[in-house]
């Protein structure tokens, strides 16, 4: 598959990466995926996960390319591999620093979340039972990432923490993987409110496919997702929606303890799940991989998504996204 | 001063770096300095010294910007501003981590000493009284430097490693601040046979102006300075050779003892200079910092040098050698 087709584009995936994984992409025919390079790593642990990746880069430069700018993505379509967009689930990599900001966006990083469900030194994470909003830190790394191209990710925060960082920041943030809580209200799902001044503000939301994020979980089924998607639109907006997956392939539950607890905590936490269902959800029957993005096409066809809407949330969007995100902030 | 004249390059400096110190290289008409931003850093203080740089290209973007390729240079020299290309004096940025090569590479570094007056991880210093030569890491250091464009510095090396070293790498290599020991036997100052065998694989000398480095120190007339330069032109060929004056400004005495002690000693080491005489020398009468490089050129004029032959010794040899050097390395 060599520039053929729409450009789709998964942004949000953490996998236990493989060339087999990087083949799947292929077959998938995806040309750009958001990865997870960093959950509570500090600035050194997350340069050996860069390191990782830099050899990746070499060992499959057939398949896989390093995703800095939205040419980068067009390249890796016309070439018919996948650009690799790095990106941090919370703002640890940055420590207590703000200069970081600027290096890890030259070691390639394009995301980062202010939060990862607790409260960070610049913003509050959405299992926390106070959200004090942005932190005096937390402005001042907001005006940076605007500055060097950095985007606000906001994921795993909380309400409050959330609209201020749409508010205070001069350029379009994103919420990568989520769902809407009028569909689903897990924590981690966002409000109408949430999701109305991220559309107005010209931010972009991607869809989750994780179980916990869907209504039913693993039962939940295509066409419940893709009337989800058409609400969504009607509510903040047909150009400011995309797909992230928060695929996780090949993990064992090790990671998702990771994730979970990091470490800080003593008491085990179990995230989404719980006690009796601590592990990984299990899969979705129409989507367990990177081969599976044709099923969400049809299913958005069938819900009566013209090929231009579609082309948009299969990746137009956040094509579009990037082109003018990326990079460092036009002078006023 | 813009775009006019010759592309004047100093391939070391070291100073306490200001905005009078950047006006001094502007008024100097100076295209590019190589700066050392580590002597004894390892790789988190090292990010904080690039830290520095960042925000000085941002408050200083009408005098300097960031040097990373010789394009880099020569829109310096166009625009009338100054590329500074940042190098290590030591290899304590990559600690024990070849990873860490491509991601100081990612981060603008293109110069790396190997060594640094003593026995590192990968090769000996000029002080030590045994030169094993180079390690087994330093073989896979080079092989790493070469790959993506790190060009491997033995200027405070000892003569076995130096010679190893350009053997074993596959590019050629500098030795960016040192003189010929023929002209004065310093221990800093280097063999016929490293000078001939870097000449003779492509490498590059640059003179120092450091006092230590030169006959009689500070009494050093200009003219025989150039006098050296000729005849080093004659044993390693005149495309071999061009400037790096090791110039220190404005650095107080701790800065001169860290250079020399770093982290290692509990002894206080003198360097190049004694108990007696432990500070920074004395400044030449004929070059004292960024606008005196004129003196250079009228000296070597004076010597019979040509126009073509001065440009070449003052920029254009290391114009042409950052060309070939500062990327990744062709495939074979």
């Amino acid at each position: 598959m060599t520039g053929q087709g729409r450009i789709i584009i998964d942004c949000l995936q953490y996998c236990n990466w493989s060339r087999e994984i990087f083949e799947e992409m292929r077959a998938g025919g995806v040309s750009a995926v958001h990865v997870t390079i960093c959950y509570h790593e500090q600035f050194r642990e997350t340069v050996t996960n860069i390191e990782q990746w830099n050899r990746w880069f070499q060992q499959h430069g057939d398949l896989i390319v390093p995703g800095r700018t939205a040419d980068d993505v067009r390249a890796a379509h016309e070439s018919g591999r996948t650009a690799i967009i790095f990106g941090f689930q919370n703002c640890s990599p940055i420590e207590d620093d703000v200069g970081l900001i600027e290096i890890v966006h030259q070691l390639g990083a394009r995301f980062m979340q202010l939060s990862y469900n607790n409260q960070s030194l610049l913003a509050t994470g959405c299992y926390e039972a106070e959200d004090p909003g942005i932190t005096r830190f937390g402005k001042q790394a907001i005006g940076e990432m605007n500055r060097v191209g950095l985007v606000i990710d906001m994921s795993h925060s909380a309400e409050r923490s959330t609209l201020e960082a749409i508010e205070l920041s001069q350029r379009p943030i994103a919420i990568t993987h989520a769902n809407p809580a009028f569909w689903h209200p897990a924590l981690r799902n966002k409000s109408d409110d949430v999701l109305k001044a991220l559309g107005a503000s010209g931010g972009m939301l991607g869809f989750s496919l994780y179980p916990f994020h869907l209504k039913n979980t693993t039962e939940c089924r295509l066409d419940e997702f893709c009337s989800m998607i058409a609400d969504t639109a009607d509510l903040m907006g047909l150009d400011n929606i995309g797909i992230g997956t928060d695929l996780v392939q090949g993990h064992g539950n090790e990671v998702v303890e990771w994730m979970r607890n990091g470490r800080w905590s003593l008491d085990m936490d179990f995230g989404e799940g719980s006690k009796d269902n601590a592990g990984w959800p299990d899969p979705l029957p129409w989507f367990g991989g990177n081969r599976d993005f044709g099923n969400i096409v049809e299913g958005l066809r069938a819900k009566g998504f013209t090929e231009t809407d579609i082309d948009k949330v299969m990746g137009g969007n956040w094509l579009k996204f990037y082109e003018t995100s990326f990079g460092p902030q036009e002078k006023a």
